[in-house]
């Protein structure tokens, strides 16, 4: 059987790059359960037909969306923080990685923090849940080690791992990527309330 | 004419209530694009006609359910913080009772923090900015006042009163009422990190 240029992998995977992209931005803006299979069809210039040769339904290009980005946002936070040495530098690497990728991914990455639907698939819910944890697991470890090596205080790894997480995740409902502040630039000053507290001591 | 039950201020008002805080409850748990009045009529047990005798529509009921909220949640908070005396003191009293009143009124804060599409009538905008920009206020001006104390170092009023809110807003995607620990016992602890910092020091 000849290979036709659709079959040839790269530019699958260029399409299908496509069709999540446009997907993501769609369900960010509009929120998942306004946006149809067509509307995300008909913005990548394909037939609805054709989008359904790539992903079974909407279902599995969220899944798509959700899974591709945790995976990427925590691989690219863990490269991040294996440059640093401490934990006081480890925690704001961790926070500027983080709030970098969600500016550079602002569609996956918005589209993934509000669903509200969440996943369907439980094999989908089990590979987007590994990817989260393992995400919470990198900061409560930094935090733990920090403690360990008498540069942090004795303070709760789960809770203060969240509290750092809410900061970086509630920006998917205010940050805009228009204005003079870069994510990152956030991130930092958020980072130094949590390494130094408001304490003028 | 005679006034009949229905018309009686109280109970029009309970009854707008009951439809209020079960259309919140629907639009947290399954978006508020996939709710329909028909959906809310029926659980509250009237007919979508009787419904549209208390909304117009379902922008109407959305809007309500946020101004409302956000009001009672500024007002609330604004009375607990006027028993504090410090700033520090009145920073944890601004997170637990904003915290606090989150769980009370976890599906009316649910589907006000995660409403995605936003309000369509500018006048129910104006309202709602209203009370959400007197509330970031409140926080920032706990801050400002903290700092001239000198009881804070000076960091930004503006980027510190978004990390706080964060961590109280970002409940709404992970906080569950039926685990061991408040909402206002994670708030406790959000305001500790602020105040201290992770911080051996």
């Amino acid at each position: 059987m000849a290979i036709t240029a659709d079959n040839e992998i790269p530019e699958i995977k260029e399409r299908e790059r496509e069709i999540l992209a446009v997907a993501a931005q769609l369900f960010a803006q509009d929120g998942f359960e306004t946006v149809a299979v067509r509307n995300i069809a008909e913005k990548v210039g394909l037939s609805k037909a054709t989008l359904y040769h790539y992903f079974k339904d909407k279902d599995e290009i969220y899944a798509r969306i959700v899974i591709d980005t945790l995976e990427k946002l925590c691989l690219i936070t863990e490269e991040k923080v294996a440059e640093a040495s401490t934990a006081r530098e480890k925690l704001a690497y961790f926070m500027e990685a983080n709030a970098r990728f969600f500016e550079e991914n602002i569609w996956t990455a918005t589209a993934m923090l509000l669903g509200l639907g969440g996943l369907k698939q439980p094999h989908a819910r089990d590979k987007a849940a590994y990817w989260r944890d393992r995400h919470e697991q990198n900061i409560r470890q930094i935090i733990e080690a920090g403690i360990a090596q008498g540069e942090f205080r004795e303070i709760d790894p789960v809770v203060g791992g969240r509290a750092i997480l809410s900061t970086l995740n509630w920006m998917a409902r205010w940050y805009k990527p228009e204005g003079p502040r870069r994510a990152a630039e956030f991130a930092q000053d958020y980072a130094n309330f949590f390494l130094e507290g408001f304490n003028r001591g």
